[in-house]
């Protein structure tokens, strides 16, 4: 991905990195983005789910979602986001960190009008967050489509920014007597707790146990 | 709080809450937020580290970084703070989703320049991390303090939004044989990692065994 200027890491730019694997694997490693937008001069931060495919990373919400809004040629969007990977703690106040993987995307909002896209990042949403999800549930009706709204980003535009390992201490401080290191932390998956309303006899599906053996362990 | 028009929870209104206690408390659960500024009508979300005291929230950096410039009246600034608490799994693509605590913050940031509130916000930084951690370590020195900018943001316009429960399926759904529930997620902290370059016989302080035990697993 060629650096562009408005997504040059600025502040501990040695953190930067523009190779399109490294920012598709933080991508797909997440699956909640805050989404930030501009009304009347001021930005708005929302949570909201995503999912990428190809080149492409599709939002979905609401028509009335001012995020989702048509506009010509597109909101200008500003999609983020942050796996945090561990607390580093340092001998100093000052240099405390948190270790992270992250990515900002830059571009203009794009409502997904074509149904087999929107069909495709329909599911692709769903999938992202459990692999195989889609293939398992109750597909979306007509009506479903129509009250969805779908918006694609292209990753064109976009840059990660990344810290590991251990603190970075001043040269005189790595002689006090002070406890230094990382504490690293993990998104876990607990067990699942079925639906009360679930009809009896229904087993755990295969694609929720692979999910707690595998899917949040990756870092 | 009052509700204000501009942080009333819109999409899903029976999601919204406006009392202090509920924010506060959401806001003392983490310490990454997405904080979001517009430059040039472009919108920008960085993820930083935050801590509250009283009614103010405390971000911090480099002078030099456009999220913490100084402006009068004061950079119009969005700030929000989500924990992910589970997988919502319908029976129906549609009706997936997540359960989740967020809250969104509006106002002008204000470059923190009385020394005594710059250092409590610092000290409370690196508390809000690890409670206990600033007594222990090296303390920050003037040249530090000038190298780092403090902008607060009032909590005078805020907003809570949060899910929790099982899915919630069209009433004909709900005889389908597909496995529905919730997937509980939790931030987990590991085993401390020492730093490679610890002077050998420094033990790991009592702060970072009591996090372990009690600070990840309240929600």
């Amino acid at each position: 991905m060629p650096k562009r200027s408005r997504t040059t890491v600025r502040r501990k730019p040695e953190r930067g990195i523009y190779d399109s694997p490294t920012i598709e694997a933080i991508l797909d490693a997440g699956f909640i983005c805050h989404a930030g937008f501009v009304e009347n001069g001021q930005p708005f931060v929302i949570p909201t789910l995503y999912a990428r495919v190809g080149n492409q990373l599709y939002l979905h919400g609401s028509p009335r979602s001012r995020l989702l809004r048509p506009e010509e040629p597109g909101l200008p969007l500003c999609i983020t986001v942050t796996h945090v990977d561990g607390l580093v703690l340092a001998r100093s106040a000052f240099h405390h960190s948190i270790n992270y993987r992250s990515v900002m995307i830059l571009g203009l909002g794009r409502v997904v009008s074509d149904p087999v896209e929107k069909e495709a990042a329909l599911a692709a949403l769903v999938d992202h967050i459990v692999p195989g999800r889609s293939a398992a549930v109750r597909g979306t009706t007509t009506k479903e489509l129509q009250a969805t709204q779908v918006l694609a980003i292209p990753l064109d535009e976009a840059s990660a920014k990344v810290r590991t390992g251990p603190p970075q201490d001043d040269d005189g401080d790595y002689s006090l007597p002070i406890w230094a290191g990382v504490l690293p932390l993990r998104l876990e998956a607990l067990e699942p707790v079925s639906d009360p309303r679930l009809t009896a006899g229904i087993p755990l599906p295969e694609h929720l146990r692979r999910y707690r053996e595998t899917t949040l362990t990756s870092s």
